[in-house]
């Protein structure tokens, strides 16, 4: 009998009323004769009207007592969950994090799982129930409640697929799968049927939001099987798995982008060890992300160099950087914005030389200037200004091939019904 | 070093605002050297919503399901109070019921409180916190979420003063303590310095719903040090506390009353042994209380008599007359509404004699008739027809030397300020 995961998150549960179309659902799947664990994240904007309770009270609450208030968004998510069920004459109970068994460490806010004793899961599956988990929490060996931060209840339902060896991680949200670029900005934007665990974390990581790195990593530690789909289409969607199981031959599977970009340019930087530690370790010390790092060729004993951060740290990251000048002399610090990273991600790459060339040369024959270039073995990043984004995105999409009616390039399977 | 347990119910706490109130006040009690628990209700309508909620999904959800829904109500309000605490510089950690230790019995819905093992809270107060528990919640030996019901609140903060064997348990409401009567009938109603538990009980059971009747008792039980106060006003409140304790030569310490009164009567029933026992056994059965019994005397081998139920249960309560009617013959059943209980309440009456005959010379000189009357050793109850409900308990208020000008016979110590 086949064990399945089932997430749901925010939008998919977001009134009662598609608490009962998503309880249909999992009735369905338990009559075809599935043993089911659902995860679900707390309704709608359960969790931001917490959050603003919260800011009422404090601008600075402690983190302990933030995941003592979260915790309830999900806890009411679950219960909901359940009456529905009963209601349609199944049987279910809902778990909160910690009658489910899932410990974590004690970093409130953004804990992380160490461990899923899921044996009163499996009693309650022994039982012929649907399990309904509360996604996003833990518990820690202390008895206190944690919630797992961005993407928590992603990272719940395969950490538990992964505990309960589970057949299938089905990820329910409100977009139909992975798709080859923004269908907002490329109407023939195609839905992937399936992508590697390394291709759906770097597009999660350049913002395609489907799901959560965190989960992605974990899935592709444990060999998870993953499949994103819609609670609203509810059609096949796109299946996450190990490279060595996927068609070959397709050097690029995704274009992605991200508008939030700012540049940082110091000139005249000592050529000499250590100053760009210096400088990372600071910017790291107050908790900025550095993104794309270039420098330029050495003169008269001094670099220069450009590196990006997001845009909302970009205020702070210029002020680290002048209160270091004493520490690490610079001729100048430049900052800009109005940028966006573009991203094409394919683990073919490496296989198929000329791929990055193709994008450098469509970019350019829109006569958009390249300022920065970054490349990993699945992925080239460019970074360009913001207004050609869209033109640049739709014809990097042609130029691999990622148009719907040009799927027969792709390769792939064709998408079943 | 004193410890005080404050118990705050749901309208104290019912905005973010308040919080902040609640919050002041009990830095000031820990400055002023106290050890402090808190227990909280849910904040305001919060438990009506999600009952609300509920309802949407299903018209009769799983008692177990219920109590995981309703549990993060007061886990909503412990961790916002906690904030406001924090955010005034002092240190307070929430609880909910589970990590407080508060171990019930399975009966979802309206568990009942088995055992507290307060060694978290323990801990808590000897690193100098203020410890924030959630009302209304416990835990099952199977890690089950139980509520407590009606009082619940209440129930917790005396269950945790016993067990912590705190000097005072003090329950913060909406009204300044408990009055002689009800202050929106006798304007110059009294409040009462100090009440018996036997007292207060009578007075809780009569509808005075200042404390819940199980909590009194919880309290009575382990002599608990009881005061009810307003967190509106912060004024001194009422204690409630053994009757050695209070002061004597007072026969009766308050006027209550009861519009929920329907009264059925049945004519002509066989006086044989175990008739009565079956007609109340079939109305306990379907969850019927029955209030005042009155029998008449015995006519040709039969008997007439009359019992009160509440308003809402008396149709139910005729077809449970009329299906019994096979096993119980009578002549006829007939029911009547419109009528109220008023009810003299004072642990001193059993050695004051002639109170219960001042009462019912109160009554018939305005002209009243009395259709029953029940007496115990703390308390005598008429019931009368609901019209001249207020001017009976105006002139019992007074009759009694209740009204506030009349505070020296009363005898109390005068109200502190």
């Amino acid at each position: 009998m086949a064990l399945t995961v089932m997430k749901f998150g925010g939008s998919s549960v977001g009134t009662t009323e598609r608490m009962g179309i998503v309880a249909d659902k999992i009735i369905e799947r338990k009559l075809a004769g599935d043993r089911i664990v659902v995860v679900v994240s707390a309704m709608g904007d359960t969790t931001d009207d917490l959050i603003d309770k919260a800011k009422e009270i404090s601008d600075n609450p402690p983190a302990r007592e933030m995941d003592m208030l979260l915790v309830t968004g999900e806890q009411i998510s679950v219960a909901l969950l359940a009456m529905a069920i009963h209601k349609r004459g199944h049987d279910a109970v809902s778990l909160t994090g910690w009658q489910a068994g899932i410990k974590t460490d004690g970093t409130h806010g953004k804990a992380r799982i160490l461990d899923i004793r899921p044996d009163r899961i499996q009693r309650e599956l022994d039982q012929g129930r649907i399990v309904i988990v509360a996604g996003f929490q833990g518990i820690t060996e202390d008895g206190e409640m944690t919630t797992l931060g961005r993407g928590g209840s992603d990272t719940t339902a395969v950490a538990l697929a992964a505990a309960l060896n589970a057949d299938v991680c089905e990820i329910y949200t409100d977009v139909d799968g992975v798709y080859s670029t923004d269908p907002r900005i490329v109407r023939n934007a195609r839905k992937l049927d399936a992508i590697s665990y390394d291709e759906m974390l770097e597009l999660a990581n350049l913002g395609a939001a489907v799901l959560h790195p965190r989960a992605v990593e974990y899935a592709k530690q444990y060999k998870v099987n993953l499949v994103v789909r819609s609670s609203f289409t509810w059609k096949e969607g796109t299946h996450v798995r190990e490279e060595a199981e996927m068609e070959q031959g397709i050097a690029v599977r995704g274009i992605a982008y991200d508008k939030n970009v700012a540049r940082i340019s110091l000139r005249g930087v000592p050529d000499v060890p250590g100053v760009l530690a210096k400088i990372f370790t600071a910017l790291a010390d107050v908790g900025i992300d550095v993104d794309i790092i270039v420098q330029s060729g050495v003169q008269n004993g001094k670099a220069d160099f450009s590196f990006t951060v997001s845009l909302q740290d970009r205020p702070r990251a210029m002020d680290v950087i002048s209160g270091i000048r004493s520490e690490v002399p610079y001729d100048e610090a430049t900052y800009e914005e109005n940028l966006v990273k573009v991203s094409i991600v394919g683990a073919g790459m490496v296989s198929n030389p000329g791929v990055a060339a193709k994008m450098f040369r469509t970019i350019s024959e829109l006569g958009v200037n390249i300022k920065m270039v970054s490349t990993s073995e699945i992925k080239v990043s460019c970074v360009i200004a913001a207004e050609p984004l869209q033109d640049v995105v739709r014809a990097l999409h042609t130029a691999y091939g990622l148009d719907t009616s040009e799927s027969a390039f792709v390769g792939g399977p064709q998408e079943r019904r």
